[in-house]
């Protein structure tokens, strides 16, 4: 394992990007192996000396490695509300990691990187990956680092659930999950949206069965379609209505119907969804949705989320969003219940806010609170055990 | 006007579909006019002397004239539950007529229909129409019908608009509405569902700029598309769950993950877009969702839905689904309060089920019953007009 960065440990105080060279085989799920990967990732604040202060940052379907200040491109991080010196994340307690995941298409091994084997791009080749795969690319990245324990694994949707793997996976590697909007399975409409999006994909001919690469194009409209799928059950019905109603570009709608317009809401779902498709891969948007369709917390443990969470060492803080129709509150209840069941320690708190899904990214002073007053007691914590 | 029936009164009886020739003009809202127009529609039961027991079926986004019965390709009408002999709409006391509507592609005057100007299809040229215009075309086929006064205009989703829509358009010519799952107008979610519906329809190579039909081809990818955009929110949560859950087609999971499998909801929903690809016409589609997204009941009524059924004489039945997040129940309520605020007599009823907003189609028993004895009051009323 290497780093990129000239000096070794450049990276613990550095808020640039960082490549880690995994040079050890990553055996997948799905039986595949990749011989060697890289894992993209930024870091935030100080590790201390004892290496018990680091927190992991699990991203969702399309997040980066880039969560909070600003990068070199002057863009701002996607958790930055929740992430920096004095935040609910606090840099000036923790240590904070996040890593572009496999098969994701921000630097870190994926579609787009070249297939040693092959000498080309893997494409649609890449192998199929699950949230546990993930967590074992990010085990590597924690040993990479020397950190032996984290004091926190915290993601919301897709995080939530690489947060729950992992307390399962390593019981003793994580003192804390914090699991934000998420689920321990996707429901069969989830499911649904999430297949419509993969057809998007794979209808748009210049998908070319997957083989787009080679051909130097990429399906820019089915991506895009794809996206405002997303987005738009990512938001709830009233943040909508109340961010655009029925408001028209170019004036009121002209009760002549001649010029019928187009209402406000069409135009900022087909700019989101253009904007998307300049900067996501198509395979890595089939594979991640995969990846979420397939994930079933229970399915090794006979189906039984109890006898799974019996298996985990670490404390629980369960956030959900009253306002979220895809990864309602009644999925983060059923993961607090079966904690309870479990046995083990478990916080949850229902957060009400109108943005739907997209609440767990956007700045909520009671959400701020929460994920604070948690974390700012497992840093006294840690002060405790230095002293 | 004409039927093409060999007999004038042929179709008083007639279960087959006929076609009523519009001769006269029909000015759109638009501002186009349509010089003449066909009506395919189906009627079941009997006109009686006084001409009084007429009913309207009006159809949804990809409804047609087939409502009731067997027609001759043995396929069952889409409302087939709710019409017939001793059903809710008991065609031994009503005559029950359901056109197909203009810009729909089953035989009425649409996109797929000649401009009798160029002698070509009219394809994506088809003039932009609103529900009026629907209402409109409607009146003609009922002056053809010799049809003094409708006993009820009912109607489903699109179908409750086309039905508020006459209560105002020609007071007097209903004696009550009967409006099921339906809104005064779409919400800004409604709206963007339906513009990545005719996004998919417009990015499939094969609209070629709506010109398709010249190049005889049609754009069935996005077609199919859109129909599971719209299949799938259509239906609930809870329903797709109890059908599907996450069954897998081909055995379970594989838990090496080798061999993903697709999901039966994935299969479902592939199926039924395909299937609709097959029969229904893109820019029919198009057409018919730009009406949705425009339809506001109250619009030139400054706003005020009180001030609009102010302009009502009609009855009004008003009934919601409690799993439908499409035109929810908090739709149907704002309907009766703005009819109770405008003084007028409703009668509401909120239908417990699962199935989200294809319920109005489905078999319920509370629901037939609700629909039955409010019609069996008013073919009483009929009964007693004509002792």
């Amino acid at each position: 394992m290497s780093l990129d960065s000239s000096s070794p440990d450049n990276f613990l105080n550095a808020c640039a990007s960082q490549t880690a060279v995994i040079d050890k085989p990553l055996d997948l799920v799905c039986g595949a192996t990749l011989p060697s990967h890289s894992l993209v990732f930024e870091a935030y604040g100080t590790l201390n000396k004892a290496h018990s202060n680091a927190i992991l940052i699990c991203h969702a379907l399309s997040g980066d490695h880039h969560a909070a200040g600003i990068n070199a491109d002057g863009k701002v991080g996607w958790w930055d509300h929740y992430i920096g010196p004095g935040k609910a994340i606090d840099t000036t307690k923790f240590f904070v990691v996040c890593p572009n995941n496999i098969g994701s298409c921000f630097g870190s091994t994926g579609p787009t990187s070249t297939d040693p084997e092959t000498g080309q791009a893997y494409g649609h080749n890449f192998p199929s990956i699950q949230v546990r795969d993930w967590v074992e690319s990010q085990k590597y990245l924690m040993d990479h680092l020397r950190i032996d324990c984290w004091a926190a694994v915290i993601g919301g949707s897709l995080g939530g659930m690489q947060a729950m793997c992992w307390s399962l996976a390593y019981p003793e590697k994580l003192q804390h999950a914090v699991v934000i909007a998420a689920a321990m399975k996707l429901s069969a409409q989830n499911i649904a949206f999430n297949e419509i999006a993969r057809r998007a994909i794979k209808s748009d001919v210049e998908f070319k069965n997957g083989h787009y690469l080679d051909y130097q194009t990429t399906p820019k409209q089915g991506l895009a379609l794809a996206r405002m799928i997303g987005h738009l059950t990512y938001l709830s019905d009233d943040a909508l209505g109340r961010k655009f109603g029925r408001l028209v570009n170019n004036g009121d709608l002209d009760t002549t119907g001649k010029t019928l317009g187009e209402f406000e809401v069409a135009s900022y779902l087909n700019y989101q969804g253009d904007k998307f498709s300049q900067k996501f891969d198509a395979s890595s948007y089939i594979l991640i949705t995969q990846m979420l369709d397939h994930f079933d917390l229970a399915k090794d443990y006979n189906g039984n989320a109890a006898e799974a969470f019996s298996h985990a060492q670490c404390q629980f803080l369960v956030v959900s969003f009253s306002s979220d129709w895809r990864f309602s509150p009644l999925c983060s209840e059923q993961i607090t219940d079966s904690l309870i069941n479990a046995g083990k320690a478990v916080s949850y708190i229902k957060i009400e806010s109108d943005q739907g899904h997209d609440a767990f990214l956007l700045p909520n002073a009671r959400y701020q609170k929460a994920v604070g007053l948690y974390l700012s007691r497992v840093s006294s914590k840690l002060e405790e055990i230095a002293l």
